[in-house]
């Protein structure tokens, strides 16, 4: 039973000294070394190797570095294979504060404060209550429940929209395709916290920009591939979106050229909105490997039929 | 008992409608129209006339529009004329979201990605988690108290310094001049929340700012006059301050040449960080005027001896 862990190279250090740790008589072994591949039951990666099966033929479990999985999901692992990601209040907390962040930046108007300073230009705009400022979050999972349990102290009109019916103190809920247009339509700040399936990609296009209010904001800290690129420039071109703050594109580094980085409606953050911190997500890998060698499911198991 | 608005012109409506609406028996005057100055009893204002006592003979109350009563204290009111201040829920609110914004926007590094933007530039930086991000408020008033309220549930560790004692849930306290030192020894995100008074001027200066840990930031909600600029520039050029993140100004609106504007490592907002919302904070006036015509003790009144 050995664990490997195939991460950046910046943050091996990290999970080796997490897993000494929190499993001090664990094999774990830091890629590029691996010792005979033949001995790696268990698999950490963030970009997956193409080839992982051939590669680690004794392969038990995969883990997810992150809270997505979609990287995983086009490799061919076998339906009994457990995937799993992270779920850890770390990862939790960093989201909930980006959220927060990205939610107050566009309800306080901060981008055209921004363009005011660069203009020397001192004059207060109409303030908007924190109850006329309707929030919306795509994706009531781990990350979006708790975005939305904090955004709501701030007095926001909440909702969330998710596959399945859920109930949150707080928050009207809606479930479904058939609810995404009402549930846009009561949006002016709506925040993406979807995993990448076949069923969301492209999610964020021109149809639900346009069922959204006029002038509304978007913040994707799901996937690029949630955002048809093009119809968001064209509906922030036409002033149906006000502003998108994107923390990930559909190709990641975001190339030079790319007309994201230069426009005026566009706030770039490099994908920084929640990271894993290995001293406290080895805790919960930990408690899965001995959670699979009791037979029993780990937490955060992905279920492959959703993609999620 | 007529109470005066004298208010910029553009909110005099928002005032007329409130008082309408909290009080329809109430005889209120919108300024430039008056009627007769010896009618008014009662003021609200934002930027008083110094002639204040000359102009309105009858006058038995004056109220700020807003939070803070330093414009108010060289009027030489009489002792035994309240002076009171607005304390309203809307107007906390607004301070908590933007002093929750202020720390964020500086603990998720986002002036360096908004530089990295500008750069087209994607690459992450470390992160840092809120449990090492040491926030500290100056002020432990109705605003600071709301905000350390809210910015402890992100998890930072979180202090506030004051004149008097005080005890406050998850806040380390600090009060008095001799506790300052080490109140700002341990702040990594420094917020004034202070009022502008005698023993506060200039507060913000070389000395405290050489007591902050080197690359700490700066959010200032109070008072321009809390801040030595000359002093801000110093500590910013020579990296023992990283970032200031200004609401207020020595001299508002913020001339046209300032350095402040162009400033790498300085935000500016143009003192909208909160408002007062008539709607809302009409109920306390009113209110107010009741309590003082019973002879009691209004709420907000201020203590004309510390100033605030
Ligand atoms: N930018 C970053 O730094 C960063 C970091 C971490 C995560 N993320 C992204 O955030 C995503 C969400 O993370 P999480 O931990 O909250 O995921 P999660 O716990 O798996 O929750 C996913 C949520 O999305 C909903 N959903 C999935 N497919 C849907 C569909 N077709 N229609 C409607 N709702 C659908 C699910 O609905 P049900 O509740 O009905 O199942 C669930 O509520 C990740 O997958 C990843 O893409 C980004
Ligand atoms: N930028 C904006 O948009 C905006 C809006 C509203 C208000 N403000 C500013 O925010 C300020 C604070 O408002 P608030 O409602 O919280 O005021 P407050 O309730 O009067 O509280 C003032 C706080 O400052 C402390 N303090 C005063 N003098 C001090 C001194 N010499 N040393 C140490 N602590 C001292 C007080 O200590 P004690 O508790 O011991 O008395 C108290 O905790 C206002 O005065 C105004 O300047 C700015």
């Amino acid at each position: 039973m050995s664990l490997l862990v195939r991460t950046a190279p910046a943050r091996a250090e990290a999970w080796r000294l997490a897993f000494a740790k929190a499993a001090p008589g664990l094999d774990v072994r830091i890629w590029p070394e691996c010792g005979d591949p033949a001995d790696i039951t268990a698999l950490l990666t963030w970009q997956p190797p193409p080839d992982l099966l051939a590669l680690y033929p004794n392969l038990q479990v995969v883990f997810s570095e992150g809270a997505g999985v979609d990287q995983f999901l086009a490799l061919g692992l076998p339906d009994t294979m457990p995937l799993v990601r992270i779920v850890d209040p770390a990862l939790t907390d960093m989201m909930v504060e980006y959220g927060v962040w990205a939610t107050l930046d566009l309800h306080r108007q901060m981008p055209a404060y921004r363009r005011a300073q660069a203009a020397h230009r001192w004059k207060g705009l109409p303030p908007c209550l924190a109850a006329d400022r309707r929030v919306g979050v795509l994706g009531l999972g781990v990350l979006g429940r708790a975005l939305l349990h904090r955004l709501h102290l701030f007095g926001f009109p909440c909702a969330g929209w998710s596959r399945s019916p859920h109930a949150l103190d707080g928050v009207t809920c809606f479930a479904g395709r058939d609810a995404l247009a009402p549930f846009l339509a009561r949006t002016d700040i709506l925040i993406c916290l979807l995993p990448l399936t076949d069923d969301t990609r492209f999610l964020l296009s021109a149809p639900a920009f346009a069922a959204l209010p006029r002038g509304a904001a978007l913040v994707n800290c799901g996937r690029g591939g949630h955002v048809h690129e093009d119809d968001l420039l064209a509906a922030l071109a036409d002033g149906q979106l006000s502003h998108a703050i994107l923390d990930v594109a559909g190709q990641e580094p975001l190339p030079e050229s790319h007309p994201f980085w230069t426009h005026p409606g566009i706030t770039l953050t490099p994908h920084i909105a929640s990271d894993t911190v290995p001293a406290s997500a080895a805790r919960q890998i930990v408690e899965n490997l001995d959670r699979l060698r009791r037979g029993e499911c780990p937490s955060g198991l992905v279920d492959r039929g959703r993609g999620y």
